[in-house]
């Protein structure tokens, strides 16, 4: 396995390597990996030939009051699991080389971008659009694997590369949970013991969802009341939204349909956790 | 040589080529060719083994009240050409394939591009970033060549490729003029006799400029207030704007220097002409 911390460098060597008939295939991430990530990382390595993983704390899809400054690290054990995978490049870029100094263009999508998470976070989309294309230029993958935890984004994502016709196949993997059914974000690491235990709402909020549309009901606004009881029921989690929307667009919807998506976004303390799932 | 009409078929294609080590030299253009554009396809022909033309009236570029219904079109001509300059592959897709209905990806570069035409044409060069890379992505060029009468243009397709990390060099040529001066513009045709003759003031009025310089004067001011005589002198200019700038980062200078550049829009009656020049 290398690691390589110079764009130029791997789009070089990856140029080469496609020359030579190689399929590539693209995780990236943030750093902090979890059996999440370790899932994205095996559908793509099945797939491919050489795997290349980006670990990069993304400043531009950060809001001013958010976690940047904080988001967890830990590139020592990120390798180890890297190594474990069979990873065959980690991209480890500096922020300078990313973004210099007089860094001045951006993508943005303009439809589903505004919506849910979209909306309670300005510029974030942007911020996600615009790195993700920059990495995709410097790794060239041919396949690039995305978690269905941020399944905005992957639509997002979907869109910029159909818009922006990149020859890039996106995948996407089920979301990992827990044991417990916490959804695996690395995130999670900011939960005390007790947040820990409220967050376990958002998955018991969805599994509701699930079963009240399993049993007949139809109409959103039953549906959210109901999880919106269970979610505030502890008196610990603040609902930023819930979402019950077409799969596809994740414009909402009144009156449910099988396939379509629940969207939720809750605080737990000052961590901000989202969850989705798709009605049966 | 092929013409083209769908993105998809042309992407496999040149994927192919490029697979076999073929260089890929690329000249975007809206058509109605003249001999400014033959002089970049000159110039990519000879650093290429594959010179793709694409011909493409790109909407998103044009505002409300410009004039994308009467630019002009002359597809048999330009075929010809095309084929005379040893072109392999014309590129000429519909704007539905372009923008199917749903489109809602842009990409904004946002600092050279809110100055000179980017102010008086708001929204101009995000369709031009916005085009330029699906052009880009579609053709996957090694080389793709700009010509410098559209100064500001070339500056943020620089940009944006080193921004988004794009393996393509960009070449650019100089500006072809008729023998009497006047740039070669496919909107050259929109003129009248009189309005033909009266937009030879552009290049007087830069070489006027040049030649102030040349004896020694570096007042921005006394260039542009000299420059603003010879435009209104014939009553029949109306200045969308002069600008003396740097180079390379396009910002007003107060005192200006060898090397800096000179810009210029204006309006011949309704047909807005630009035209530059950079100082000995």
């Amino acid at each position: 396995m290398q690691t390589i911390a110079d764009p130029n460098r791997l789009q070089k060597l990856i140029l080469d390597e496609k020359q030579k008939n190689k399929i590539i295939g693209f995780v990236p991430t943030m750093g902090y990996l979890h059996k999440g990530h370790l899932q994205l990382l095996r559908t793509a390595r099945s797939q491919c030939d050489i795997l290349v993983l980006s670990i990069f704390v993304n400043p531009t899809q950060f809001g001013k009051n958010e976690d940047l400054g904080r988001y967890p690290k830990n590139i020592d054990a990120d390798m180890e699991l890297a190594e474990r995978e069979k990873v065959d490049i980690v991209f480890f870029p500096s922020t300078k080389t990313m973004y210099p100094d007089n860094f001045s263009t951006y993508v943005e999508e303009k439809s589903i971008s505004k919506l849910w998470c979209g909306a309670k976070r300005p510029g974030h989309f942007k911020g996600v659009a615009t790195v993700v294309l920059k990495l995709f230029n410097i790794v060239q993958p041919d396949i690039a694997v995305f978690g269905e935890k941020d399944y905005q984004q992957s639509l997002i994502i979907r869109k910029m590369v159909k818009d922006f016709n990149m020859p890039i196949e996106i995948l996407t993997c089920p979301i990992v949970r827990e044991n417990d059914g916490l959804a695996l974000s690395s995130r999670n690491t900011y939960l005390s013991p007790e947040e820990r235990s409220c967050a376990l709402l958002l998955k018991k909020a969805l599994d509701y969802a699930c079963d009240r549309f399993y049993k007949g009901v139809r109409e959103a606004d039953l549906i959210k009341s109901g999880m919106e009881n269970i979610l505030l029921n502890g008196n610990c989690a603040r609902i930023d939204y819930i979402a019950c929307v077409n799969n596809d667009t994740l414009e909402p919807k009144k009156i449910l349909d099988s396939a379509d998506r629940i969207l939720l976004a809750v605080y737990i303390g000052k961590t901000r956790l989202i969850d989705n799932c798709q009605l049966p």
